[in-house]
């Protein structure tokens, strides 16, 4: 361990559970993930850290891949910084790689693409195991009216209709969509969603419309309409944050 | 909802997350599975219930197929007695199916076999949504030598040495276990065993045995010595109880 004269800059990747966190960003008289994060941080090197990351997550969702970048004049092997942190960290919020990055990478905007996961568990009763990790649907989802409903989805759209706060996205709400994806195993339904880019809600926004799809309150093929309709409507619900996981973000 | 003039008998299948539970039995003072059970079940049926199960589990231990029987007068379709159930349970504790059973049915006695699962997270780091309900090993396992000393586990054997207790056992140590096997997907280590009957701590002794195994610790080829030699000995460690499941009752 020795401090480097020039503060160097590192990409760590990090896992959380959500469930009890007032989300990502500091907040005052809230325990927040990038509050714990960095008083860890700044226990482990005696350093003010602030930590930047590819994009904030609501209270209750998880990440098994969210990624943060900051600067420190700490020098430690990979291992090290993995092991070091985790011991400030507590077992809801873990770190599982460290590497150096190059001066001017940013967890946000050197990002090509993220994906995130939704998981839904389809059936009459929740297992208690499960249940912070699940989105919970009683009624039989329609499989197949879900997937015609996500093809229609995959592309370049304009997804206002699928953003919790459209007027805030300065460059507009047209985005790419690389995957809208569903499989089921048992009573398990995953969604796959990625993207280079997504609004504030818009992946709980789609996996809330296509639990409609599913439940058979919207014709799979009126995904075109709403997409074309530019407007945010009742049709879009917001899903649980609680089956929502930041799965991976693509350099 | 009428209630019969003779009490009926109920087999009731449950679930529960126990980590937050002081185990299965009812203590003064302690929040249980059955005293959440038994005041659930009295809340619906306004009568006074005592519950009998397949076999107790220790505080943190999980269940996805706890089976219980207990006798009421209440006369319930089968899909009412689930919801009605639930809906005075917590989300830690849910009722999967119930159904009417024969008068002389009973839980634990009627029992053929069980199954139990043990999980494990085999990779240096944690991920925070699974530390509930995974044993958590840093280091590699030889998932090979595993196999070997499961194979030799399997069978009848006199299982003492697999017992935290074996001398309250009154009807002997000798056992007759049907499967004993590991599976691995990526990081995820499942153990499987089924038995006719398990001793207290069992399937945790054989989880910590195995594991022993797979770190170098102890060759599979040993088994043998150890299931000859009758006693429990400091070479089998008692696993951690949040990666254990009881799975499956059999009748």
């Amino acid at each position: 361990m020795s401090a480097a004269a020039q503060p160097r800059r590192l990409k760590v990747i990090v896992a959380y559970d959500g469930t009890h966190y007032a989300g990502w960003q500091v907040q005052p008289g809230k325990v927040t993930i990038q509050g714990t994060l960095e008083q860890a941080l700044e226990a482990l090197t005696h350093e003010t850290i602030r930590i930047f990351c590819s994009g904030r997550t609501d209270t209750g969702v998880h990440a098994v891949g969210q990624v943060i970048h900051f600067d420190t004049r700490l020098d430690l092997a990979p291992w090290k910084w993995v092991r070091g942190i985790n011991r400030y960290l507590p077992p809801e919020i873990q770190v599982t790689k460290v590497s150096r990055a190059k001066p001017d990478f940013d967890a946000r905007f050197s990002a090509v693409g993220k994906e995130y996961r939704y998981f839904i568990w389809n059936a009459p009763v929740m297992p208690p195991h499960l249940r912070l990790y699940r989105a919970h649907v009683h009624k039989p989802l329609d499989l197949e009216a879900m997937k015609a409903a996500a093809a229609l989805l995959q592309g370049t759209h304009d997804f206002a209709p699928f953003s919790a706060n459209p007027g805030y996205n300065r460059g507009g709400t047209v985005r790419r969509l690389d995957r809208v994806s569903l499989t089921k195993k048992g009573y398990d339904l995953t969604l796959r969603v990625e993207g280079e880019g997504f609004m504030y809600r818009m992946v709980r926004s789609l996996a809330g419309y296509l639990i409609r799809v599913g439940l058979g309150e919207i014709p799979p093929e009126k995904t075109q309409d709403i997409l074309r309709s530019g407007e945010r409507t009742a049709r879009v619900p917001t899903a649980h944050p609680q089956g929502l996981f930041l799965w991976r973000v693509k350099y």
